[in-house]
């Protein structure tokens, strides 16, 4: 016997949202696996076509042009290789009513200016930088998320659809936002990815084991890591010798060392100079007793 | 009605060790207050004495003179301002049967000639780096810890007075891997506030919350800092296109976004340029279809 009426308590699920996807290279593939695979129904576009073909094997549908996807589905999702391919992709296609989700990659200023042309063109935008590399996307508690911002409205009203490849957060109404701070994280990553290598180089003629070595380094920046919450409130009130425990003066000196140890281990030290060097103009300018939050005044070319 | 008399089961608790502390900086007067707070009896000299009243208030003895102080105790701690220190401190101490505990900020090479003088001198020599600020000294819980490296049975003999102000890490008996280790963490760190840095000063003329920004970024680097381990296991096997999700030909394609963007942010991107100058050498060379790892080679003078 099977029972085909509804339980009494199941409300209806909505339909999955359609939605239209410009780019299938390794990351725009990644992202419409998830959708398809989550019952979106998908189209697809790509300037290569046979890129679209695995896409098309698993249900989407392609379109022959940037122009046709764009008119299939009201959210469309762009991934393309730079700002200047969105334009070029986009330049035929109608773009009023539309809700255009850019999720390439890009700076502040294209998110901005794209916004504007897109609002132009009769359509609501929302920039976006994602935090994640494609075998990150689709997995659940992989940890990989999108920022997004710009349209308010847009991000509320597919929000749920956004979030199927990755976690999705909103961070302003501002199109620049999105990448604003997509680049300051993977800044902030090229920074610690350049102390981590200077680190091995010290090591990795030694009889020491790089897994090991690893824990050990592992542990140590995730706890330093911490710091950053006392850098943002020096920043936000500019007072840099609060709450100092290390200041510029002792770091300065104790660089040395570290100059030291990297010539007997035959390490070249070009990755932390900068940093050393940028240290001692904010100590010789008289802020010695300060923390290390007040050097930022030294990268500021306004 | 009061028992005095000791449950059976009650095993006699050894007295706290005896141990002499050269050196009554801040850090020195830190381990000082730890060791004295546990009950261990503590001799101290400090080159300026007027240094050391606050712990002869806490009960600890003061001694006129280095060797005065080293005759106290087998058990003798340095922690002076430098190498040089330290010699310059012992000269005329009688080191034969003393176990000398270096916390001495140092290379790994001077950990090395110091352990050697100090063996010629009939002594047993650890040598250490503090992987602490002094406000972390003895506060459970801090995550404050020594690294230690120099004679194992000196470490195994004493690792219960030394695990007092800090907890207490052994890696090797070779005397300079505790500076090696000390100054690749701190290497490493260096680099990440680098990073750090420049993310704030990206983001600071905008309408972001630092604290706001703070939370994501530590987020993020606590999430990155995990890959240290793919690191470790391309560096030990020397294979640096193992497991890669990211090549360097796509991350030196990306840097040019993170400099155009701290151009359009008036932020100097000289932090962050001799990571990317390097990685693209790197990718000239033809290791584009490798990871970051590789880049290690380049940083070698040997």
């Amino acid at each position: 016997m099977t029972d085909t009426t509804p339980s009494p308590d199941a409300s209806p699920t909505p339909s999955p949202t359609p939605l239209t996807l410009l780019g299938t290279g390794d990351m725009g593939s990644a992202l419409g696996r998830a959708w398809l695979a989550a019952g979106h129904p998908l189209t697809v576009w790509n300037r290569t076509p046979s890129r679209t073909e695995p896409l098309a094997a698993l249900g989407a549908v392609v379109a022959s042009t940037a122009a046709e996807a764009v008119a299939a589905n009201r959210l469309v999702v762009a991934c393309l290789l730079d700002d200047d391919s969105v334009g070029a992709a986009l330049d035929g296609a109608d773009l009023a009513g539309r809700d255009l989700v850019n999720l390439t990659t890009g700076t502040p200023g294209e998110g901005r200016s794209r916004a504007a042309w897109a609002r132009e063109r009769g359509a609501r935008f929302l920039d976006a930088g994602i935090m994640a590399v494609p075998p990150m996307i689709g997995v659940p508690d992989s940890g990989a998320y999108v920022l997004y911002s710009g349209s308010r409205d847009l991000f509320a009203e597919h929000r749920a659809t956004l979030a199927v490849p990755a976690g999705a957060r909103y961070v302003g109404e501002d199109p620049g936002f999105a990448a604003l701070h997509d680049v300051a994280l993977l800044s902030a990553m090229s920074g610690m990815f350049a102390g981590v290598l200077h680190a091995f180089a010290l090591v990795r003629h030694e009889e020491v084991a790089p897994r090991d070595f690893a824990a050990l380094l592992v542990d140590w920046l995730t706890a330093m890591a911490g710091s950053a919450h006392t850098t943002a409130e020096q920043i936000e009130t500019g007072d840099y010798g609060k709450g100092v425990v290390s200041n510029l003066a002792m770091q300065s000196a104790g660089n040395a060392t570290l100059l030291r140890t990297a010539e007997e281990q035959r390490v070249s030290p070009e990755l932390l100079t900068p940093y050393m060097e940028l240290m001692a103009r904010r100590v010789a300018a008289g802020h010695g007793g300060e923390d290390v939050a007040g050097m930022v005044e030294l990268l500021d070319r306004r």
